[in-house]
């Protein structure tokens, strides 16, 4: 498969983003524009406009770009030096200082740094110009007038090279594909994605609240959120139990030394918080869990019979983002990760691995993620940025290539992809859109253990240093369950579902009735809600419908006579009566299985 | 019962506390005098002493403290100016800045601070005169020479009028009581919670280590400890869903805005940490959970419908404590409430108050601490600082006290104990030694919801307050575990204990055999340790009695010839070969009820 900057797709999304900028221009011919580049899935361009876009500008934008298609302009490279450059782009202020910065060899086009000056070559199809390194297709024929739209994502504004204290820009986000069926069915994908917003569905929901008085990326998980997070953790915890993890728990700050100690203050400072000065102590808001787990590792002596040791905590951890960079449950400052540390010996190395991916696997599986690749980031060869001697390197990485053999994984191997201190394992799950996302990864380490001066006794007598292994499957939580959210569009498999069942009485007189099954769910452990409001029951079935409830359990004279309830599906499927024992049986069994169908035989 | 103040002890141990300070003197004639009260249980005097205390030393000043009860001295009491005062204290540095404090009428001699100049006193018995107000016996020979005894407790220092820029004292503390039978007793209590350390035993067995690399005050819990700490979370939030609570979960910072507007930030601002500048936000360790959920209160529209509204969490919160007060899992510097905010209307006040002490009632006689008592307190009627109307006030009082006498609580009102905002009902508890912990406080709150403008929409169609209730039964994890630990003296029922049951194999043949039995055991939810040691049998069987294992299962060729194992427990008791189904069905039962004993019919 060729790199996507290779392929036509790249060119044909390039030169249709030059075509709005012409578009753009025509229409407000005193705009000033920035930089328009490809992106996964279309491109964009940044204007700095004399006024707000109202939608029929957008829609005046995209007839124009069609046009303009149809007319089919060549592309034209052209050799410039920077002084001609700054003639040619003399109204542009932002292509200006693009030069200066291509002149000096400071930054592309796209704000990328670069070394020494480059060779400034423009782009120009019909009325427009612009400072381009390319590549482009030959004609604005080989773009397909009928497989470009333009698109409306947040946000809507972008800074001037993504700096805070410059010129806030109008960012217009548009897509190009080679067929008009390809673009139809990525709009329909763009449409579901909008539908299943996680933030949208967390409010809908009632799964969790941002406030800014709480703080900007700081999630309120309500109840129904907390639950969601309790069942996960929950079933987490179980698989690990099961896999011979240990639970600790560490407090969310430590010493600054702590940090000093495991390297990672002042190396990730940018991405830490503000010490905490206490009498003559500083410390920090923990940005990760390891060292503290090294030091529970320290606190006894270890002998080769007690690994490997498999530490595992729901540690909350918090990393400065940038407000303008926080978003939903995906972007948070702070968050809980499903983290892991085993302290094992080289000997133990590829059967924990297996055993870790072997989790992650089931983990993935069970709620409905079978879709996933894995990816092996090992050492590049030519660099010596590393830790840790090159045997010991080579045997990981066998290992863990080992491990995807005997799993067999879908697997790629992408040298130069390691961490500095060990290879590691990345999970990349495809959700029901199609999005890939990066989670469950796994890290060989060596550098921790060297740097807390980590111990076990051998077989020999002799100390010698264990072999730490992160892993988080989930990643961050917070995270995670904004992918389940929207994978799941809210409708959760009902062992998840923060409520599993809604009873509803037709009238006030089955009340008692459905009040009986509640009481005998609940004792089985079940998350049910009794209807008893004064809506008529049409409403109750929308509203638990709407709530994403999985199952609703009507019941009317008839059913109290038959001693069964009316069995809804939250899909709108009626089940019709169903004797009252064999529906708590059968809900027992899809709950205890955690089945991802709702009436699964 | 008279205020201790009032009694006779209190004068007995006063007076002891003179004998000692001469008996001090007599053997370090330079010595500097501090301050020397009675305390609870017995009295302590503070020295500026030429050189470090020995063993020997305590001994002959406790010989001497014995002589000198025995030769009879009256107590005489004498009226000072401060300029006699100053005389007779010439040599003593520390008096002559009481008697300062005591002329400027700033502090009292124990450091409490005073109004106005006082009279100044002093008492004498034979050689040695002290600044003081007394009371004291009239002769020592109301002091039982046979009852004294100096007793060593952690820490033997303390700075001059607890000012770590001050000079630091030796500390020497002893007991008076009236009997030596009183004394007997008291010297085994102490002996025994000096045998119960949780401090000695969270080593010892494994729980948690507290390590300066990641920060005083901050435990780190380890396998054995985190799962102690699960169970019992476990435990409470079974106990919370039945009686109807919903969890939340909220970060562990929050705006300084958020604690503005709850009044905690600048009123609590001494046992709060430094905020966190980040971008133009300011950020808080979160001190208390309650402004979060009343966050999470006000993110929806509530109706009288939705109330009782009970949410619960076990949130993580941070205190500033000076280094020199922590202690252990006692006081700490992070510790996890078993957080909950109730949110009623005043007509659910009574039942909501009976439900929490239900609930209070029954974790803390699960746990085997049924010896409690409540108290309940109320408003001062001569004070104006209270919020929220009287009317109010009188039907929350007369709700926590008529919940106590439906409760058939044994209960004392003690008038001017409650908080600003509200009425509180305290829980304590006396644990196997006989000592008092205040635990399980349930605090009515008319302050929160004003500040928050909480509101629900009654029947009536209209806008209306809801009343909170604070509750934590277990109030912090950590000190609540470290009662724990010292009440159980590690040895802890079979369903909390970190390891249930260890096998023992009599010899490595019969090793598959009890793997047979512990993957059995595990499947059903036991926490097992296989012992496949090379130890000799009775070490094995040592080492589980040390980890305070409750079961021990042996087993050797008579018991796998009759699928048997031979159970003994910690206690040492030996219960001979029983059916291994047999065993297992017993420990399932004594588990799941969460039984105190460990072999119950």
């Amino acid at each position: 498969m060729p790199r996507y900057e290779d392929s036509q797709l790249y060119r044909i999304r390039h030169s249709a983003a030059h075509v709005m900028a012409q578009a753009v221009l025509e229409a407000f011919p005193t705009a000033q524009i920035a930089i328009g580049p490809p992106i996964e899935d279309g491109f964009y361009y940044d204007f700095d406009l004399p006024r707000p876009l109202e939608p029929e500008d957008l829609q005046a934008i995209e007839a124009r770009m069609r046009a303009i298609i149809r007319e089919g302009h060549p592309f034209n490279r052209k050799v410039v030096s920077a002084a001609e450059a700054r003639q040619i782009f003399a109204d542009q202020k932002y292509k200006i200082e693009l030069i200066d910065g291509l002149e000096k060899g400071g930054r592309d086009e796209y704000g990328n740094p670069i070394d020494g000056p480059v060779t400034i070559t423009t782009f120009q199809q019909d009325t427009f110009e612009d400072l381009c390194r390319g590549p482009h297709v030959a004609n604005t024929r080989e773009i397909n007038p009928d497989a470009i739209s333009i698109t409306f994502r947040e946000p809507a504004g972008a800074y001037w090279r993504g700096d805070e204290n410059r010129e806030m820009l109008t960012r217009i986000y548009g897509t190009a594909w080679e067929t008009a069926e390809q673009l139809e069915e990525y709009l329909h994908l763009l449409e579901e994605a909008k539908r299943r917003d996680h933030r949208v569905l967390g409010q809908k929901l009632n799964l969790f609240v941002i406030d800014t008085l709480v703080g900007k990326g700081l999630p309120l998980w309500k109840p129904n959120g907390a639950i969601l997070r309790e069942t996960l953790t929950d079933f987490m915890r179980e698989a690990q139990r099961n896999a011979g993890y240990l639970p600790v728990v560490t407090p969310h700050i430590g010493n600054l030394n702590l940090y000093r100690t495991s390297g990672h203050y002042p190396y990730y400072k940018d991405s830490q918080y503000n010490p905490i000065q206490v009498e003559d102590e500083e410390f920090l808001l923990k940005p990760m869990n390891c060292p503290h787990h090294c030091m529970i590792y320290k606190s006894e002596m270890r002998s080769y019979r007690d690994l490997p040791l498999r530490l595992a905590e729901f540690g909350t951890v918090y990393r400065y983002e940038k407000s303008g960079e926080l978003s939903g449950l995906t972007r948070v400052r702070g968050f809980t990760q499903d983290d892991a540390h085993l302290y094992v010996t080289p000997e133990q190395l590829l059967s924990e691995f297996i055993g870790v991916a072997d989790l992650i696997k089931y983990v993935f599986s069970t709620l409905g993620m079978s879709d996933f690749r894995a990816r092996v980031g090992t050492r590049d060869p030519e660099s010596d940025k590393y830790v840790g001697d090159p045997a010991s390197w080579e045997k990981a990485t066998a290992a863990i290539i080992e491990a995807c053999e005997q799993m067999g994984l879908d697997y790629t191997v992408e040298a130069g992809e390691a961490a500095f201190y060990g290879p590691k394992l990345d999970f990349i799950v495809r959700d029901v859109l199609k999005r890939e996302w990066q989670l469950g990864t796994v890290q060989v380490d060596y550098n921790l253990p060297e740097r807390f001066e980590l111990e076990y006794i051998g077989a020999d007598g002799e100390a010698h240093r264990p072999i730490m292994i992160h892993r988080a499957p989930f990643g961050s939580l917070e995270r995670f369950i904004g992918i389940l959210i929207e994978h799941f569009a809210g409708a959760f498999p009902a062992w998840l579902s923060p409520v599993q069942v809604a009873l509803i009485p037709i009238a006030d007189r089955h009340l008692e009735y459905v009040r009986g099954i509640a009481a005998r769910l609940k004792a089985k452990g079940f998350r049910v809600e009794v209807d008893d409001s004064n809506n008529r029951m049409g409403n109750k079935i929308r509203i638990a419908q709407e709530q994403k409830i999985p199952y609703m359990l009507i019941a009317g004279d008839r059913d109290i006579e038959a001693g069964q309830v009316s069995v809804r599906l939250r899909s709108g499927e009626d089940l019709g009566g169903i004797p009252v024992d064999e529906v708590i049986a059968r809900l027992e069994q899809i709950v205890s299985s955690r089945s991802l169908e709702l009436w699964s035989a």
